[in-house]
């Protein structure tokens, strides 16, 4: 276990924010399948895996998304993969909608019907009550952003461990690029919207700088 | 790198939410260290780390959160480790605020005035204008929330490549929590929030049923 301790710190460390990559080295199919997968098997509040990931290959489309990203200036042009990761919107994840009963149904499977109602009512009060969110919708979107940002995480590590640079790309407009995907048929806005994108591949040159974080005794308090 | 992205997709599938721990089979400090590490490394949006992680070893108090928290009841009194994630609030966020102005002198050090300023500036018009956030301060909550599951993520990645398990806790009463937590000095309500709660340790016993996840066909879309 020493040995695992000591890759998953090297992983760690190898990892920053890659603003250029080297277009001429491409992640390959096996490696960026393993990136997918590391998000596909990502926990989520419920089970619910409120994401999707657009895989954007194209590169004129790559220019477009460009066009309303000014954090992705240079990650666009240069880096091998690039994904859209989308998270389900709150009215596409009411207690009672066909996603959300279909999810809750595969969980509860050969178990009392009461435990379908029961996990339904709980999901209901838990947003609202528990969490305290109310009607308040766009604090329910962030929710599912948040268990996209858990497949994020695992994406980056993944990649790391492969040896892969990689780049989050929050710096975007996000109703201009929502309607510019939605425009072109690759997001229904009723079910979808952005919640991060993130650039793949193989950096061009190390870091500029040393990374910086705070103390772990700033980080890690004991009780 | 065959064997990595096995070791990664084995790592990703050993992972489940394990509601029941091995009460005698302690996480080592070496090992707990090493998942504290993976979060402490994580990325965060503008290199913000907007996370505090209170590991809480005290038997008491793991009781008093379990009062409070539905869905950690079996995990509470038998898990090896107990976390709760903090998430830092907007007011202690402001552009103008101490903690941002220290984390971006220290990203634009050796770098002209000019780029600090411009730095404040873009991160006041990111949350507001780009992110479409307005005064929306629950949802500013949340976009730290956000950051913190990458570091959440990670450590239940890090931990599943140290065949170490895991559960993560949403299931709590955000604000009986909080008060819980200041009341007893441990969280200043002025400068952190809890996103979330996870568990450490060994299975008692293998998952129940299969792990179920959507198809990759239907996570991801090539375009």
């Amino acid at each position: 276990m020493t040995d695992m301790r000591q890759t998953i710190l090297d992983a760690m460390r190898f990892r920053f924010a890659c603003k250029q990559f080297d277009p001429n080295r491409p992640v390959s199919d096996d490696d960026f399948r393993c990136i997918l997968e590391a998000a596909r098997l990502s926990p989520s509040s419920f089970g619910f895996e409120p994401w999707q990931i657009l895989a954007i290959e194209d590169k004129e489309l790559r220019e477009a998304i460009r066009s309303v990203s000014w954090g992705a200036q240079t990650q666009l042009p240069s880096c091998s993969r690039f994904i859209v990761l989308l998270a389900r919107k709150p009215e596409a994840m009411t207690p009672t909608s066909d996603y959300i009963q279909r999810t809750i149904m595969q969980e509860t499977q050969h178990q009392p019907d009461d435990l379908q109602k029961a996990r339904t009512q709980k999901y209901d009060t838990f947003l609202k009550i528990d969490f305290c969110y109310g009607d308040n919708e766009r604090a329910k979107f962030e929710w599912a952003c948040r268990q996209c940002y858990i497949a994020l995480g695992n994406m980056f590590t993944a990649a790391a461990l492969l040896g892969i640079d990689s780049c989050p790309c929050e710096g975007f407009q996000k109703e201009p690029l929502e309607q510019l995907l939605a425009e072109r048929g690759l997001v229904n806005g009723d079910e979808y919207g952005v919640a991060c994108m993130a650039a793949f591949g193989y950096r061009k040159e190390p870091p500029h700088r040393e990374k910086t974080r705070r103390p772990m005794e700033q980080v890690v308090r004991w009780i």
